[in-house]
Parts: C-alpha cells; structure tokens; sequence
C-alpha cells in the first residue's frame, strides 16, 4: 500500500504529523494542502486554528496556539503556549482497568536463578559496589586485571564491572533526599544479573559507609574491602583480586534453567525522541509490555516529567486509591525538586525534541507514556525502590536516559528496552539495552545500532501489533542468552550516573 | 629530640592533640593528665572547661562544651555545640595583606607554551571533551584504541584523555545554576595541558549543544564530531580515530621550554582529613603555597564549607572591598545551596574526620584554610572560572575531593597538591595529582601512594618550613616532567564528577 502523507492518531485531533518532509502546496488529506513546507515528524493543523484554541493530538491538548494557523499550516514549537499541567490531587483511578491484555506466544525464557529468589538473572556478571567515588581509580585498575586475568578462566561469568558512582562522600548524607541515592546503590548491589553476590570496595573514612548499604550479614570480611585497611596500592589491588576470584568461581556455577515469565523484570526507556516515537516505536514496545505483562513479567516505565501532562490517564489504569496517591505524590515531589531550582516540567525538551516535532513536554509526554501500553499499573516506585508486584509499574524516575537507566537497575530490571528518535548509542555495563528506533532512516542510518526498526509502522509496512511482537521476541532471545544487542557487542557502557537529588558539600 | 605528647597551636587555645593514641594517667603537660585514654589526633583540655564554655583551638572558638570537662579530659564531637557561622557581610579586608613572603629557591620550571599564552601546561594530553553523556560508551571504546594503535606513534604524547562526565542533557540548562556546570566544561576544554588542541564529541539532539562551550571560530568540522550524523558504530569510531590523529600531530610537535613561575598555575585540596591536617600537611601546602606565589606562580584553593567558619581570616587577606564582597558572596551563594537542601555546613564533616580527631567543621576549617599559607587573596573565582590574576586564589567550589578536582582542573590547575590524613587513593586524568601525608604512619602504611610525608613536623623531626620547601621542590619537579607522583605512575583517576547545582529534568 502507499505511504499515507501525514498520521493523525485520534479523530478528535485538529492536527497530524508528517511521515516525511512534504513540500507546501502538497494534498496530504482532503482538504487539507500544506501552506509551507513542513519537516518531516512536524505537525500539519487540519482546519484553521485561531489564537488562543486548542491544539489537539492524542486526543489531549498539547497547549493553545498563540497565533492563527490557517489548515494546512506548520505548528511547531514556537505557536504554543504550554497549558497548566493536570491537577494531580483530584485523579479518577480504576476507571481504565484492562483485563483482556494480548496472549503472549512464549511464555518462558532461560534465565540464571538467584539464591533469594526474586527476580532472575540474564546476564552473569561480577559486580563490584563501591561505597565511595575515592575508591574508584584503584578499582579500574584492579578490574582491567581482573577481566585480563581471571574472566578467561571462568567461562560461564560474561563480565566484571566496577560499579562507580560519583556518590559516596562529600555530601550531605543526612538531607532528607539522601534517602534517595542511598537507596538505589544498596539496591543495586542485589541486581539480578550479578548473582546474590555481594562485594563492596570502600575507602575506610567516607560517609557512606558500608553499614549504610550492607546489612550486617553481609557486613563481612568475605564481601568487604577496606582500601585503608591495606598495606599500599599494590596490597589493594591484590586484595581485590584475590577476592573477584572466589566471588568468580562462585558465579562460573551458575546455570541458565527454563523459567515463567514472572520472574522476569525488565524496564522501559526512550530518550532522543521525536515526533514518530509516540506513534511507532513507544506504541510497539506499549504492545511488547502489555504481551509481557499478560504472560506475568513486570515491566517498569520511568520518567515523571514526561508523564507529568498526562499523568491522569496513567491514574485511570492504577486499581486503587492507595497506588493513585502514590502517583500523585511522586508528581508532586518531582514538581518540588524543580521549583527548588528555578524551573518546571517544560525544561525537559531538547533541542533534538524540537526539531523531530515535539512541541512541548504534553506532546513528548503523551508519546512516551505510549510505552507503557494498556495494562493495569499495579504498584508505583520512588526512584530506585523495588517492585514488590508483578505487572506493569510505574518506576518514577528522571527523564535523563542516563540517570533513569541507574534508577530502573537499582529497581532490578534485568534489560531495558530503549526507544528513540533522533538515535542515542546509550547502554548499561550491568544489563543489556535493546534499541528500538521510530523511523526507518535512523535504522538505514544505523545499522549497527539499532536492534529493532519501529519505522514500519508510520509507513504502513508493519503493524504496532507485529513490531510489538517482534520485539516481545527479541527481549526474550537476548535475556535467554541467545541474542545479544549492538550496544552489548560493542560494549558501549555509560557512566553509573547515580539520582541525587541532595546537596554536596 | 624527644617526640611531643600533644601540640598546642596558640597559647590561647584551652585544648590541645595528641600525637598519639594516649592511655589514661599520662602527664602531657605540666599540671595535665589525661583523664582517660585519648586516641590519636583527638583533644585534650589544658584546663577545666565548663558546660557552655568556649572550646578555643588555632585560637579561634571551636564550639562550646556541652558538658563539664576536666582538665586532661577528652574532647570530642559529641561534646561541642557548634557556633553561629560568622557573619560575611559585615567581614574586615586588607588589615592582613602580608608582602614579605619567603623567597623561593628556584624561580623556573620546564613547561609546554600554548598557543593562546596563559598558563603553561606541564603535561601534554588530547583530551577530548564531550558535550553530553550519552556519547560516553563511543568515546571509551574510541580512546581505547587511540591508546592501543595511535599513542606509541607519538612519542611527545603522554596520554589521550577522554572527558566523560555526566551532564549535557536530562538537565535543566536554562536554569538559574545551570552556568555552573556549562562554564565548568568550556574550561576544562581548554586546559593548559592540552595544548589548545580543541576536539569535540558530541551526539547532535543534547541540551548541551556544542556552540554553547564552543566560539564561532572554534565550531568547525575540525574540531567537532557530531555521533548523529554518521552512518553507525563502526563510522563513528573510525571518525574520533582520524581527528585524534590530526590532533596528536599537532600535539606531538610540542616542547617544553624553561618558563617563570608566573606561567604556572596549580591547586590546593585536602581531602580525608584529620587533627594533623591542620598542624602538618596543610601549613607545609601553606608554606609551598607562600613561596610559589612569591615567585609569581598561581595557586588556588578551595572548597566553600571548609572555610566558612574561617572566612573573616580569609576576607583580612583580600586587598579590597570589591574582593572581599565576591568572597561573602561565595558563602551565601554556597550556604543558599545548603540550605535548599534541608542541611548546612556542618553536613561536611565525616566518619573518618571524626575518627581522625575532628571534631566539627569549625575545626575542620581551621585546618583546611591553612594550606592556603600567609599570602594576600589576589582574586575570588566562582566554581569553574578561569583566574584573570596570578598570585592566591580563593576558587570556591564544593569541599567534596571528586567535585573540587573537576571545577579546579576547569580554572586551569595544571597540577593538584592533595593532603590527606586518612588517606585517598583519587587522581586525575587531566593534571597529576600529588600526595601529602598528615601523619607519619600514612607515609609507612602507603608508600607506593603518598608522595610527601608531613607527618615529620608532629614529631619534631621537620620543620613547616623543611617540608614545605620539600613540596616546593616536588612541585617543580613533577610540573617540569621530571618527576611522577604515584596517582600517575599507577594511573589513578577519578570520574570527571562536574558540579551541577541544577535540577535534572
């Protein structure tokens, strides 16, 4: 079939968006004939709208034109102002519970058990904790002799990773947000992917201290190095050798087995986006999710101001007053968070937002939490917490890609799925990231980067059914052990870039 | 001669520190006896003290005693009630302007010229700076190989660095604070040690685009890789490779010549501190301090809570009224911060200072504030400027090692002077990173890490003014490439933790 020339999502929408860069005096719908040339992702208005109304996509409005736009004409970032974002205290919940979600057609994967149970693993990774930022010069060090030295000898242990932080010391470890940063490294310690074993490398005077993230359990000379404790640089590193090595030896035991879906854990991300993600690659992984869902595995989605503006329509799916106010409240201590800094929910937007079309943070927002899919929301999550359900959860983190990864980790998941637009070579040392991209040029451009091409949907060639399904697919080889994606082949790892949202001193 | 007991710094002072740990009934000076074990570096009363009496060290208050303490008694933290912080906007300046600074045994020192004159580097690097985080994974791969295939061609190099950090999008970048972290990057990409050689990675949709660190004239395909506009992973590498290369050439050509000191520009930090900080270690950095500035050389120091409760000494330094205002503006900017955050000045301190004899970050401070030695304060910096004077610097940034670090190397650092009591085994990739010692046994414990002992001066074995010139001379040595301290030889460095006092987004 040809190419529509433009996508309008619901039928109440008085705009559309291009599926490519259409020049002016194109018909792109009865009656409608583009006024200009209009870029490829941006919104084309379908009848007039005067200064002052609504402009509408995804049913929802996006913010009031701040100049007439005749039909045809290019609304871009510049012709809306910004509505008041929803009322969070007066939320309906329970009133958009679906139960019939789609039948998954594989119900198991092979995954790594862990001793505590919980979640499994995907990946058999020796991860390394550290209390402190000082500790993490001597670690590298000591990692790169690891992964030389010891990795070859214990072939079912796919990595070693240092986890550095910049948190740690020289901060204020008693502010009421420290709760935060605090949270997500203990948390992160007991990561699926590494096992149930635990080793911490921590300096000996920071004020983190290791009682602060280890239990006393754990709290053990068998997990625990103190680098002032040892004679020297020399001293330490062999310490931590020698230390990898039982933890190694420990892990080279461990072996896939065939397990339900609900003991899989995975997170959903976008970052880079533009205007196709909230109408191919979000919608795609919304399917994945609500396949995954169905089959019993929890999914996470993130990023409290991108779903701040539409952040009711998540309340409608949550099953009780209890989860609802939970919502409401991570609103509203993220609202805080940036009203202390002098700003709001509309500094989210990039420059990379705008040109793909995204108007504003309503636009951006209604499109990621399309990624969310149709399912119930069971549980709601501080950043870094962890699930105490299965099912799809609202994990509220930042929206930075590089600091909601650390977050959704800390709360477990075993991958994330990634969406983007503009394209990003973002991953994650301690779980594969799976790129999903919402245009076929970002794929042609990077072949060796993207997994999974979305773009099919906006040109007719593939459903958000048949995409979702491929990826449901995909997320179950590569946390099976049977796939990887490019990010984990080319090992292309960001920094551990830890939420706090608390003073240093 | 025989080790002292304990030291008093000023007559005045009510409290003094033992050298070592202690035990109960030992006469420490005539008419003291210990009233019970005191461990190392911790206080004991040279006199009753009352509950509500001033506890008086380096002659200043420290706090007031919450109890009754017997003379020979042991003062430690849960005994002081902190005082008010000094009043900034009512501070004297200019009646302690000291112009008869120690002459300096060597007046020269070998180093790489830049293109733009200023300071002098003394190593020489490509760094490569970045303009967002997501570009990290690429990069790390990228440099890699530089180092793998590139480097031994250039023998003139000494490293390639690449300068990953984690800001430049999720961020807010509009935000009041958010100059902080942007004038941080644009310096650092210019430090003396990479010798005007601008290369730029960036991913092409960040908040942090590359023209608000770059000039016009600096924005050139030269010197900017865009990760967006290559086709994939493979092309993007290939990409850094070959600019690096161009860069190397040009880099590779330089030699060092024999400049004054007044080419050269280095730090002073502390980190891990304890009671001797202050007696030892810092007034030697002092004296270091005094006889580089009076030679011409630049020194900074740093670190906002570890002086404000000495300020007012600071401010009596200062020439004028226009200096001495930027330095209460620092404070209350600094103490603003804090106080967002639900904490103040005293969330500095840590386990280990505490441990180590400090009681509060009175004290602390009054330790901290001596590596800055006796000279007039020339020039107050807010975090990451560049100094338009040379002489001594007062660069206010966060006390925390791993933020410090980063906004000095951005003021231009060519080298940081470390003491530490504790000890910390941090480095930088960008500048070497010296090491002094509070305490002898630091020194023994760590002798493949700490590079100057000042641990001699408790024990009356050196003088201030023995290990200073010491320093002094280490300094010259390490800045002319004679010499490496041991962060270097093995490689210690730390994350590039910039300091963001903006909200995430």
């Amino acid at each position: 079939m040809a190419a529509p020339y433009i996508i309008q999502i619901k039928p109440e929408d008085n705009v559309a968006i291009t599926v490519a860069a259409t020049p002016a005096g194109t018909q792109v719908a009865p009656g409608v004939v583009t006024a200009c040339e209009i870029p490829q992702a941006h919104k084309v208005a379908l009848k007039p709208i005067g200064k002052g109304e609504a402009v509408v996509r995804y049913g929802v409005v996006l913010g009031y034109a701040n100049t007439d736009v005749p039909c045809g004409g290019w609304i871009n970032e510049h012709m809306l102002d910004l509505p008041t974002p929803p009322d969070v205290m007066a939320m309906q919940y329970g009133d958009d519970i679906r139960t019939d979600l789609p039948k998954a057609p594989r119900t198991t994967f092979e995954g790594y058990e862990n001793p505590n149970g919980g979640y499994a693993g995907i990946r058999n990774i020796l991860g390394i904790m550290t209390t402190v930022q000082c500790v993490a010069g001597v670690l590298s060090v000591a990692v790169e002799r690891i992964r030389r030295e010891l990795l070859p000898k214990y072939p079912n242990v796919d990595d070693v990773v240092a986890l550095n932080h910049p948190y740690g010391c020289g901060v204020a470890i008693d502010a009421p947000d420290a709760v935060v940063p605090i949270r997500s490294l203990k948390n992160l310690m007991h990561h699926p992917n590494f096992g149930g074993e635990i080793m911490v490398v921590s300096l000996g005077c920071e004020k983190l201290a290791p009682e602060r993230i280890m239990t006393p359990q754990e709290l053990t000379p068998e997990n625990l190095i103190v680098l002032q404790d040892y004679n020297g640089f020399g001293a330490m590193v062999e310490a931590i050798l020698k230390m990898a090595q039982t933890k190694l030896e420990r892990l080279n035991r461990r072996r896939r087995v065939t397990l339900p879906l609900s003991r899989l854990c995975i997170g959903m991300q976008c970052g880079g986006s533009d205007a196709f993600s909230g109408l191919t690659a979000n919608p795609s992984a919304g399917y994945a999710s609500d396949l995954l869902v169905g089959a019993g595995a929890t999914v996470l989605f993130s990023e409290v101001t991108e779903v701040r503006d539409g952040v009711y329509l998540l309340a409608r799916r949550t099953p009780d007053a209890p989860t609802c106010k939970r919502l409401a409240q991570e609103m509203v201590w993220y609202d805080d968070y940036l009203a202390k800094g002098g700003v709001d929910r509309s500094a989210n937007t990039t420059p990379g937002n705008k040109k793909g079309g995204l108007s504003n943070i309503v636009e951006k927002a209604m499109g990621s939490i399309a990624k969310s899919g149709t399912a119930p929301i069971v549980q709601v999550l501080s950043p870094g917490e962890v699930p105490t359900r299965s099912g799809l959860i609202y994990a509220a983190t930042p929206a930075s890609d590089i600091v909601c990864g650390p977050c959704q980790l800390a709360s477990g998941i075993a991958l994330q799925v990634f969406m983007t637009g503009r394209g990003t070579p973002y991953g994650l040392a301690a779980a594969p990231v799976i790129k999903v991209c919402s245009r076929t040029d970002m794929k042609e451009k990077w072949p060796d980067l993207i997994d999974i091409n979305a773009g099919t949907i906006a040109t007719g060639d593939a459903t958000i059914e048949q995409v979702g399904t491929e990826l449901f697919h995909f997320i179950l080889d590569v946390a099976s052990g049977v796939k990887q994606p490019w990010s984990e082949k080319w090992r292309l790892f960001n920094d551990l870039c830890i939420f706090n949202p608390a003073p240093i001193t």
